[in-house]
Order: C-alpha cells, then structure tokens, then sequence
C-alpha cells in the first residue's frame, strides 16, 4: 500500500463486522460467517474485498435491500447437481451455504455442482476454493457481477468482471490458489488512475465509442472494461468468451440475472433496464480428489509442480516466475504478524457505521 | 482460406482416414470415431485440427509410438468422478470413450467428471462439449500438450497451448460454444508469420531471453508463445494461470506427464528431459440441465442470452459482438455445401499416406 494507512489487527475489524451484520438481525453465526468472508479477503491482501466494502453492505442492509434472515433453499436436484435459491440473503452467507452444499454432495457422489440464484456479493471467489481444500477437494468457484465489461467489439458494459477461482492442495508447499477476474484489469485500478490523474495502459479500457482509450475518464464516463486480451489480436475474444461462460453456468442456470441485467451491488451503480431472473448467480464445484488420485500423491505432484515451475529461467528483467496464490499467501504472513493497514477513507466509512449504528469502533 | 487450395467432399476425406487409421490395425469402430473428430475440425473451418494432422498420426503409428488397440480403463472411481488410462492409444479413440465415460456418470449421478492419463493428442477440444449437447447436458473438455508456452515472467517453454471448451445448447438458435487455447496466440500463426517473412504483433512471443519479440523466428528459434493477457500489465498472469489450471486438472490429477514433460505429439519435436507420468492428459466433465433447470427453459434463457449479446451496440470500426461459436457455425454451413478446401502441402502429406499404405486416394 503506498497510500498513508493505520494498521488494525484482523480479529478487530472481524469483531465489528459480525456486530454490524447482527444489528440488522443477521443471526449470530450468518454475521460470523460474513465477516469471516470479508476477513480473508483483508488478511490475503485483497483490500477491494475486505472491510473496505462493509459501508457498501451496511447500506443495502439499512435500506431493506438484502434479506437479513434468507431462507436459502435447494430448488431443483439431481444427485451430484443442484440449484439454490438464496432468497435474496448477503451473499457472504448465501455463498458459503451454496459451498458447503457442494461438499456435502462431494461427499456423497464424489463431486458436487451447485448454481445460486437470488444472492449478492459474495466476497472473494478464492474463499469458497480455499473452504474445499480443507476437505481434501479441489473447489471451484465463480460469481457475475454488475456489468462494466464489453465483450469484444462492442461498445458498451455488458459483463461483470466475472471471476473464476479454484484451488489446488500442496503437501509442503502451500496450495496453489487460483482467482482471477475475466476482465484484462480491475475497475479499482482505474479509478486509482483517475484520481491521480494517470493515463491507464492502453489495452484496459474503451470509450463509449467502443474505442481504445488511455484516459480513465473515457471509461468511467459511459466506457466499459476490455476483456482479458483486450483486443482481438492478442486473444479478447478469449477473454470475452471466459466471462460469458462465468455468466452463463451461474446466472443463466440457476435463473439469476445475466449479463447486463445483473443488479448493482452498491447504490450509486445503474439500476438496469429490466430483470430476467433473481438477483446475482454464483457457481460452486468440489470434487473429491480420492476419487481420482490418491491424497497423498496428489500433493505430492503439486509439490514437484510447484517446484518445477518455481524453478523455471526467469524471463531477463524480471523477477521470475511466480506461483498463483504466492503474493496472496505473502502478504497473509505479513498482515497476521503486522496488521491490516487501512486507508483513511475506508476508516471514515468504519467511524460512519459506528456513528450511525452505536457500535463502537476503538481499535 | 488466402492461400490456393482444393476443395474435398468431408466424407471422402473421413473414409481415407478410417482407412489410414485400419491399416495399423485400429478396430474399425475406433477407426471411424478418430476420423470422425478429424472430420469435424475440418469442417467447422479448424483446418489445423483436421487431416492436415493425418501424416502426423500416421507417422507415429508407423513408428509404434502409439498403442492402435488400447484397452482403456478406468483405474479410479466414486460414483461421480474418476480416472481413465487410455493405455496409449489414439487421442481421437481415448477421448471420445472417457468422455462416452464422464456422460455415463452424469446419466446416473446428475455429473460426470473423468481425468485421463496415458493418451494422445485428442483433436479439437470442442468435439467433446458438442458431443454434451446431444444428450442436454453442458460439456467441458481440456488437454495439455507439448511445451510451447512460457510462465509469465519465465524465458522458456513450460506449457501447452492448453485448451477449454465449454459449450451451451440453444432452443432456436445454435449453440455457444466455447474453445481457447489459453496462449496469445496460436503457434501456427508464428508458422505462417515466418513463411511469409513478417513480423508478429507485440505480445504473442518472446525469445530465448524470455524478452518481448516481433520477429517469428525467435520464438521458433528457443523463444516461447506468451500466456493470454500476453504481458503482466494486461494480464499475463492470468493466461498462465488458466494454463496450470489446464494442466493440473488434465495431468497431475490424473498420472500423466504434466508442464514441459508432456512427451510430443510430433516426432520432430524435442523429447522432454524426464517422465513424470504416462502420456499426456485429458480431462471431461458433464452436467445434466435438467438438474439445474428445465431443459427448455434453458435453451430458451440462452437463446435470449444470444440475442441481447448479438445487440450489443457495436464499437465503432468493428463489425459488432459475435457469439463464441459463430465463426465455426457459418464455416460449417459453408463448408458442408462446398466441400473442404485443402492446401497443396495437405494433400501432398494425404497422397504420401497413399502412396506408403497403397490406400488411394482419388477425390
């Protein structure tokens, strides 16, 4: 973080966001559940996910947009497959519910496959692969978004960033943690770019012509993201077709909304034009790795993988290759010794919550 | 197709090769199934993927580098998940059969997801996701291969091009169907830059120093392709790690020779240092609908999906936003009417195979 920052211990900011979450009558263990979401997100480095997103859900909470007490349900089943309905709950408690219901069907047929409609935010994808590999699993996960994505050639948002995680288990080694938006950059970095006044990386984003800007006002001004690969010659049209498969198996499956439709996640976003289904959708996979390989010798050739690839030539002017999940894994080592540095404005919008809601906020 | 060609009847073309593939023995079945995949690459306009990779498979049976009466297996099992050996045959016989496997189990357990080691190159990745669809089920497919592609931030080749196909059935429309390779770009076009002594765009290669190139030859020469995303900026990592995930699921899960050990599909390419594993790897998964959704109601959700896509409002100096798919679809009616345009050297390779077996081949 280059900005000025304060550091608080994750156990705090998890404290307050259970307390916040149970003040709109979240039940004790749904407020645990979500902050423990929001908590990895902030532990792992990924300060977009974390309680920087509280003040978001506190005002959809205080504006009876999210459903406190969702009645989240299976709605239709066939063995290993299932789809649920999470009754328009937090998706930091929906989500988890849909995660553990894949592992329970893993459990039972060796593989699980679930996709949720009527759900919210969920956090970060990694938390839901990361839960599977607690259970020897390999987990999959994914979720759609508000739109702020063109699929190739277009000129206009019609995707959310889209992500898709899975996670691979290491023996020695710590897993190999896979997470990664649909998108060739995350909106956040524009608006960092934006309020420094920087040009963007040509190759982010689109005016609202549809063409190629480096200006960040282009793309916050009615533009949209680029795909991964961004343009057509370097593989967008790969990117594009990653997070139309992100949006189908999770919105279009399940009976969510899709693509352009699908419902803002903070209130100053675009209410769209008209619904085609319930909320957001997730997607959650588990599969038993027993069932196809041996545990132990499973890890065990992570292991050799993730020293091979460790130990390829650097490419020269770099620092060489990296592991998915090592900076994540890096930075949780130094955020559980030191703390999770916060932002001034993310610590206004915690004093903001505390203000409005009596929850003491003195960390 | 730019270059002079030579149009063939897509059935001429599938008889010569079941021939071919009898000629060493393979069954007649697996024969007719091999030629089969062949013949669909060809004639959704994928021309790498077709008879243009005959000679290829001819040379290693030849040689005896590849088993023409498999007894393939499954080795591992739970219910929903296992793993198949394809005991070294054909990729075009052990493919279709483990995914034959994983449509099975989706039959009885709502899923199916089947890991494969020990097999060959298998063809076009979306033959396997199409052949979902006949029975109303979502299909994946992927395969690693012969090195070619660099980590982000490594200067030699640790991964295949390594593909994911996904597809979804439509009502009215025709499906989406999704297949990447999860480099930049192919590395036929470097093949083909270099023919035609041109350079390549900025973001496809590198070359033997893991150094940004434009020149064909440096990759050809020692250099590598570069993962989707191409650079870290835009998103390099990504690519690569779409790429391990390729491998891992295909590979390590599944006994086979994983990253730069997966052996050649090509007998000019070079031989990897070690074995880590049998073969190289495949890995299929299949989802019932219906266990999610109502059929129809699906196919009619996608066909809505096409169309508000399809409307996407167009960015300017672009022809608009296809559906993944499209290209192949059009290419299909086309090419099933006129026939399937074949190059000089192609038909050279197809008249050797001829001339070797004294199978004919007059079309």
């Amino acid at each position: 973080m280059s900005e000025e920052h304060i550091k608080f211990r994750p156990s705090d900011l998890q404290e307050f966001s259970t307390r916040v979450f149970m003040h709109f009558e979240v039940a004790q263990k749904d407020a645990e559940q979500a902050s423990e979401v929001l908590s990895l997100a902030d532990v792992r480095g990924i300060d977009s996910h974390g309680v920087a997103r509280l003040h978001t859900y506190f005002e959809m909470l205080t504006l009876g947009k999210i459903n406190p007490r969702p009645d989240i349900k299976i709605v239709r089943e066939n063995k290993s497959v299932c789809t649920v309905d999470g009754d328009n709950g937090l998706g930091l408690v929906v989500g988890p519910r849909a995660n553990e219901i894949a592992m329970e069907k893993a459990e039972q047929f060796g593989s699980g496959w679930v996709s949720v409609c009527n759900t919210n935010h969920y956090g970060i994808a990694s938390y839901y692969s990361l839960k599977a590999l607690e259970r020897d699993m390999i987990g999959w996960s994914m979720t759609n978004s508000t739109k702020l994505v063109a699929p190739l050639w277009g000129g206009q948002r019609m995707l959310g960033t889209n992500p898709i995680s899975i996670a691979f288990p290491g023996h020695k080694n710590p897993p190999i943690v896979i997470d990664l938006a649909t998108s060739a950059a995350a909106y956040g970095k524009i608006e960092i770019a934006k309020r420094k006044k920087q040009p963007v990386p040509r190759g982010w984003i689109i005016d609202k012509e549809g063409q190629m800007s480096t200006d960040p006002n282009d793309m916050i001004e009615g533009g949209a993201l680029l795909p991964l690969g961004s343009e057509r010659e370097l593989g967008g049209h790969k990117g594009y077709a990653l997070s139309a498969m992100v949006d189908i198996l999770t919105s279009v499956l399940s009976g969510a909304n899709w693509g352009p439709f699908a419902p803002p996640f903070a209130l100053r976003q675009e209410v769209p034009s008209k619904s085609v289904g319930k909320g957001i959708g997730h997607f959650f996979g588990t599969m038993q790795i027993e069932g196809f390989m041996d545990v132990n010798e499973f890890k065990q050739r992570i292991d050799e993988w993730i020293e091979v690839f460790r130990h390829t030539k650097p490419a020269k002017g770099t620092t060489g290759v990296l592991i998915p999940g090592d900076p994540e894994h890096l930075e949780e080592a130094i955020r559980k010794r030191e703390g999770i540095p916060l932002i001034q404005p993310v610590i206004d919008d915690l004093r903001d919550i505390s203000r409005q809601t009596g929850i003491p906020f003195n960390y």
